[in-house]
C-alpha cells in the first residue's frame, strides 16, 4: 500500500512537511514500512535530519526515560549516549547529527513530522506499530542532566495541528513562484508575552534593550520584547514575575533564547560565539533580575557552544 | 443583566482582554448596554483605546466602505475624516487617537475585543444589535488611499479564538506572581516563513542582514529572518518570490514592518525616525529585489512618521 503512495508522490516533495498522500493518523506496521513511505526514513534512529537543513521527522517511542508526551506538547530527548545492549544512558549526549538537526529546525521554523510508537495495551511485549501524528514545530531546545546523571538534549515540540496560518488560504490562491505550497506550514513563531509583568519591565527600561541599549522606534512609540529568563510552563516552570524577565531588542532576545548570550551573576554578558565579554546588563530602578533564574539559564543553554562545529567560525 | 456582570467583575480587570463574565457570542441591544458592560466603552467611536496603552476594543459596523470582514480575519479601517452628517470620507485620516492605539496594539501584542454590529436581514433599516465576537490581535497596520480618494489607515486583525497558547495550561497551574491570568492571551507572534524562497534568500546572503550585515549566531549555525516586502495574502497580495523577500536580522525586520525603514529604488535606506540615511541595502549574487514591491511598501508604510507625535523625540 505504501508503494502506491510513493508512486503518487509529486516530485516536489523534499522531505519536509507532510508527505503527500499520507494523512495524519495513518498507522504503519513496522519501521520498514514507515521508512518505505518516507514518513521517517531511518530504520533505527529516532531523529531524521541534518544539522544543516534541520529535522524531517522524529519517532516518539517512549524509549528515553526523560521524554514527556503531553499530546500537543512533547518534551523530547535527543539521541546518543545509550548502551546499545541495555539501552541505558551511559554517557553525555552531544549536539551533533539529529540533536543538532532539531536545533536547526528551531532556527528555521520548519515543521517536523512526529511519529508515535503505539503499543497494544494488553500486549506490551509485542512490537509496536507506528502512527503518523502530524507536524510539530521546535519551540525550545536546551540541555539537562537526565535521570541517569548524564547530559541529555531536550526539545519542546508543539503541535501545528490547531494552528491556522492567518494567510494560508489567500497564499494558496496566489502564484507561489518557485515555492512549494506544502512548505507553507513552516513558520517560526517568536512568541512574546504582553502581560502586566512584561509591560512593567519594558516601561522600567523605557523600551531600551538591557544588552545593547537599543530602542526600536515605531510610528506610535517604542518596541521592545519581554524575554522570560526561565521559561514559563512545563518543563522549566519559571514564574511570571519581573525578576524573571528581561527587556530586550528582538536580536538580543533571539540570541539569549539560543544561549548565545551568557549573563553572569555580576550581570556581565559574554557572547559564547566569540567568547568575548560584551558588556554588562543594564539595570533600571525597580527592576531586580533574580540571579537564580540567570543561573538556571546558564545551566541549560550553554553546552551547545562547547560542542558546536561552528564555534571556530 | 449587564449590571449583574459589572458587580461580579473582579477588580483586576484593566480594560484589556475578555471582560470577566462576558462570553464570546453575547449580544447587546444597543451601544449603551454594550458600554455599560465595558465590552466597548465609547458610545460612538469605533475604536476604544489610547496611543500609549493600545486599543481595548473595536466595533466592526460595516460603516466604513473599505472594511473587509473575512470572519477570522478582519481588514479594519481607522477612524476619522468622515463628514458627521453624510458619513462620507471627506478628508485624510490621521495616525492619532484610536488609529494610533491600534498600532500600539500591534507593538504590544495585546488582544483587542471585537464587537460586530448585527443587522436583521429583513429589517436593514432597523438599529443593529452588537455581538461580542472575541479577541483578535493586530497583525499589520498600513495606510492606503480609500475608495473615496482620501488616506485611510488599515489594520489586519486575526482571531485568537483558534490559537491555543502552547504553554497556557501549564502556566495556569503555576504561580503567576503579580500577573493576571486573563492577560495570558496577549501575545505578539512575529511569524516568519521558512519556505523554499525564504531559505534561498537567507542562504544567498549567508544569513547576514541586508541592512546592517549582522549575522546572528546559534549553536548550530546562523539565524536570519525572511521578510516579505509586500505581504502575502489579503489584502496586499504580494507574491512569494525571492524578489519580494529581504534577509533581515530580527531588529531590522521589526523596523521594516513598522515602516521605520524606507528603502528607495536605488536601495539607499532611510531611518524615518531620524530622517537619516543609514546606508544601502546589501546585495547578493542571484538575489534581485523587485523595485515595484519596494515602492508598494513605501506607499503603504510611510505616512505614520509624518503624523507621529513621536517624530520630534
Amino acid at each position: 500500500m505504501q508503494e502506491e503512495v510513493l508512486t503518487a508522490m509529486p516530485i516536489t516533495f523534499d522531505g519536509y512537511g507532510n508527505v503527500p498522500g499520507i494523512e495524519v493518523g495513518r498507522s504503519f506496521v513496522n519501521r520498514q514500512v514507515l521508512a518505505n513511505a518516507k514518513v521517517h526514513r531511518p530504520l533505527q534512529a529516532g531523529i531524521c535530519g541534518t544539522a544543516e537543513l534541520g529535522a524531517e521527522s522524529i519517532v516518539v517511542s517512549g524509549g528515553y526515560e526523560d521524554d514527556e508526551d503531553h499530546g500537543d506538547v512533547i518534551v523530547y530527548t535527543g539521541q546518543g549516549g545509550r548502551d546499545s545492549d541495555t539501552q541505558r544512558q551511559v554517557k553525555d549526549q552531544e549536539l551533533t547529527r539529529g540533536n543538532a538537526a532539531l536545533v536547526t529546525s528551531q532556527t528555521t521554523g520548519a515543521p517536523v513530522r512526529v511519529v508515535r510508537a503505539v503499543r497494544h495495551p494488553s500486549k506490551r511485549s509485542a512490537s509496536p506499530s507506528y502512527r503518523y501524528d502530524g507536524l510539530f514545530r521546535v519551540e525550545d531546545s536546551w540541555h539537562d542532566v537526565g535521570r541517569s546523571g548524564f547530559r541529555i538534549w531536550r526539545y519542546r515540540l508543539v503541535s501545528l495541528a490547531d494552528y491556522v496560518p492567518p494567510r494560508q488560504e489567500a497564499v494558496l490562491q496566489e502564484p507561489v513562484g518557485r515555492d512549494n505550497p506544502t512548505r507553507l506550514e513552516a513558520r517560526v513563531q517568536r512568541i512574546v508575552r504582553s502581560t502586566r509583568v512584561a509591560n512593567f519591565v519594558k516601561r522600567a527600561h523605557d523600551f531600551a534593550c538591557q544588552v545593547c541599549g537599543n530602542r526600536l522606534r515605531t510610528p506610535t512609540g517604542a518596541y521592545a520584547e519581554a524575554a522570560h529568563i526561565r521559561g514559563l510552563g512545563q518543563p522549566h516552570n519559571g514564574p511570571d514575575v519581573a525578576g524573571n524577565v528581561l527587556c530586550l531588542c528582538p536580536n538580543h532576545h533571539t540570541l539569549f533564547d539560543f544561549g548565545t548570550l551568557a549573563i553572569a551573576d555580576d550581570l556581565t554578558i559574554t557572547d559564547r560565539a566569540t567568547g568575548a565579554e560584551i558588556g554588562r546588563l543594564r539595570e533600571a530602578p525597580g527592576h531586580q533580575v533574580d540571579q537564580a533564574h540567570l543561573a538556571y539559564h546558564r545551566d541549560h543553554y550553554s553546552e551547545g557552544w562547547k560542542h558546536s562545529p561552528d564555534t571556530s567560525e
